[in-house]
């Protein structure tokens, strides 16, 4: 039992994850007077820390990419039990930047290893804390490459190097994801301006704290 | 298609498994005149080791068991794919000291994690490249605890000191996971000399390599 509410937000490379994040966090501490707070994986843990380490580290050119997936998973496992659980548990509101379904539409489909078999060691993660309810920004990846290439203070990182067939997939992936948890994955398009994205959020965040 | 053979060692402390292993591959090469190697995770890899310094770091108290299991698992992938894999595709044949059914009996079954739950992400670590065959030896722990406190040679490990009950769960553990794999797991009375388990493993190895 926990008395928390545990929201992800998903979407591909420049959908505005972070700018609805900051907007909703907000709202709903102002709307809720209850504690919230964002998250991202690894999320200053150190052991989530140094198994991203090993992941990242430019000597492990030969790593599997099964390797890969079950050490993300590790991480998020680790990120979940020190971090998000025992806030939950205090009754507290989590709003984390990208989760499972990230692993599932990147690694599972865009990079082939399957949605099925990502969803498989992802359940092993998190069946037992997965999120009340994630909102997914649809965007179509020529627009979000687009305000990336046009947003002078963030920095290039690894995936935005993709070509934009990868970026494709991704979104492929993710309408493939949000079929399969129709309950909890609400898609909302990215286009709309994030004044009007986080009214949606914040519409569907307070239905759902309403829902016993 | 792999051309190799793919066999594994398994059971509880003081069954005798390094013993078998030598014998088995001696014998396997000095019939077969095949390529016969023993490897044992995390076998030198290090992407594998890596991972393994983040399982066993003692600073790393507050690691969740379901992590654990998910870095173990990452760490089998590795070896699987840098050492066992090429050695099968070459047509070797390869004697491995321990693989998936330890974590089945030991963190699935005497850990309490669930047999179904390890199986569940070492099926995606292990599923391609499964053994061929398993040779359990099946011994009563107070029986392979009394090998242990005998043989002045051998360094004690942390699992020597688990109690006498935690080693009985073990063994139920590895029962259990033995009737799951009827086909693959063959069950040894490790109570045997080692000249007649040598003997017994042989005749295994032997119906399995004339099986087309």
């Amino acid at each position: 039992m926990r008395g928390g509410l545990f929201i992800t937000i998903e979407g591909g490379e420049g959908a505005g994850k972070t700018t609805l994040i900051t907007r909703l966090t907000e709202r709903i501490y102002t709307e809720t007077r209850r504690k919230t707070s964002r998250t991202r994986e690894p999320g200053g843990v150190p052991i989530a820390e140094s198994i991203r380490n090993v992941i990242l580290d430019k000597k492990n050119t030969k790593m599997d990419p099964k390797t890969e997936a079950l050490l993300y998973a590790a991480a998020r496992r680790q990120h979940l039990a020190e971090i998000v659980m025992p806030a939950l548990a205090r009754g507290e509101i989590m709003i984390c930047d990208r989760f499972v379904d990230s692993s599932l539409a990147y690694q599972g489909h865009a990079r082939g290893l399957g949605i099925d078999e990502v969803w498989e060691i992802n359940r092993f993660a998190t069946e037992d804390c997965m999120p009340d309810l994630t909102l997914y920004l649809d965007i179509d990846p020529a627009v979000g490459m687009s305000r990336i290439a046009a947003n002078l203070h963030r920095e290039v990182n690894r995936l935005d190097l993709e070509s934009l067939a990868f970026h494709q997939l991704v979104r492929e992936g993710y309408a493939e994801v949000a079929k399969r948890f129709p309950d909890r994955i609400h898609t909302l398009d990215a286009d709309k301006s994030p004044v009007e994205l986080a009214e949606t959020a914040w519409a569907i965040v307070e239905k759902r704290l309403q829902t016993p």
